[in-house]
């Protein structure tokens, strides 16, 4: 644990770490997580705005911590994979949660359906070169699990394709362990009924039209179909080098805070120095004094 | 101007607008400019803060409508180009102004000298792969603009080339408004004094040894010729269409909130609007309901 100035306390309503209460083991049933739930923290909406505004100093300081140690080209990287269905609220831990780290120190990219050119390569070509370098904190909004999410439900490759990429996936990861990335997979657990409401405030409101797309509709028609999925990936990918995270969503407050809190616990276990010089100090003040 | 439920109202102690005071015009003189100057604000440091936090629901209503307005692969975008010599601040503007922004509609690159690969290329190569694509907000940390600034000093091309660089460089930012970009180019103004003060609290303090950087001495010694490039630059490609803004920067929270105040009055002037929707919203909505 690092010790910096700002010790690493937990906010009150904090019972637990949030990586031990939200951690994906062995025998974790998806059906069985109340998506209202507010694990490991017993505040409400304020108390968690609270939580959230008292973790910024110490995250702004860790994760300058992270990026000077990226400088020589070592160090190690964080990378936080968030996954979930239409409307689980990906887009707004990008914007209150990774939207609070500086953004030099920051590398977003939102997975699309793939590109035509994307299609011509294995699957995790064009995750690859994603990754962040060391220093970085590279954020996924979608990722190389919709290759077996989406691409499961929809059978858009065979079968035996999918069923080799959960492998395929954990070595993948382990490989990028071995570089000094450090993953944090975060899945955003909702209701159908808070989907079903999250998609009509979309078409109740002018300034949300641009958000809502047809084809959400049809994929909420495969409801039970993506939570079987999302329960094959926990099954099949959720090791203990790289755990996933189930967040219990319905509470956008409560997901939020949750994720920022991952992400706080994971720079901590980092424990960050400061580089030391790599010049000489005397010699380069004597030099500026001359100036 | 937008007319949007901010009103787009001033805060008291904003003179005038920051483009109208700051822009570069025919006869301008950096030497003239004060570096600690607060040109159209007669607030201090707490006031420049409040003033600050009063913009962000406006830029954060007005760049989801540019992101919004980018969705269908048109629509405009904005591309913040943020020069100076070192120290001035650069990263702060990214850290206290660009990371107020949501990191889902921003694009920020920062400039490093070209890799062996870059420079095989014309200088604009590397810089036209950056530019934004419609509805977001591009962020160049240093630019450009090296090609006739680090380059001219140092002698790393012939005269004759870097002389008809900034021609090149005129017609490439005509070509990017005429897809729809527009440039705000912001030059941070410190003094030679400030720089040192700046250099010498790196040189202090161990957490900032990993910013300081012996090169920065040697450039330090050619002051004056990175003066006269900019002068310059300012001479030769302050155009009516694409300005130049002369940020005084001496003091950090001027130059913060200057660079975002030039922001929101880029946004403003877009006149954004939310787009309508491409799809039936009552057949949707009889969908959502079946479901």
């Amino acid at each position: 644990m690092a010790k910096n100035k700002h010790g690493g306390k937990k906010p009150e309503q904090v019972d637990d770490s949030f990586g031990s209460v939200l951690q994906v083991g062995p025998g974790f049933r998806l059906a069985d997580l109340d998506p209202a739930a507010t694990p490991g923290f017993s505040g409400k909406k304020k108390d968690a705005e609270k939580a959230m505004d008292a973790a910024r100093d110490e995250i702004d300081d860790l994760q300058e911590r992270l990026y000077a140690g990226g400088r020589d080209g070592d160090g190690p990287a964080i990378l936080l994979v968030v996954q979930g269905m239409d409307t689980s609220g990906k887009g707004g831990v990008m914007r209150h949660v990774v939207g609070t780290v500086d953004p030099q120190g920051v590398r977003l990219h939102a997975f699309k359906a793939p590109s035509v050119e994307e299609r011509r390569h294995p699957f995790l070509w064009r995750i690859r070169r994603e990754l962040p370098p060391p220093g970085y904190i590279g954020v996924f909004d979608r990722s190389h699990y919709e290759d077996v999410l989406v691409v499961r439900v929809h059978d858009l490759v065979p079968p035996a394709t999918w069923r080799r990429r959960y492998d395929q996936i954990n070595s993948f990861e382990r490989s990028a362990n071995d570089r000094g990335i450090h993953l944090i997979k975060v899945m955003l657990h909702i209701s159908s009924g808070e989907q079903k409401a999250r998609l009509q405030e979309r078409l109740d409101r002018p300034d949300k039209y641009w958000k809502f797309n047809p084809g959400d509709i049809d994929e909420r028609e495969r409801w039970d179909d993506y939570q079987q999925a999302y329960q094959a990936v926990f099954d099949k990918t959720s090791t203990e080098q790289n755990p996933w995270y189930a967040v219990p969503a319905d509470h956008k407050w409560y997901a939020r805070l949750a994720v920022q809190q991952l992400l706080l616990e994971e720079l901590r276990g980092l424990d960050l120095h400061w580089p030391g010089p790599d010049f000489d100090v005397a010699e380069q003040q004597r030099r500026l004094a001359a100036t």
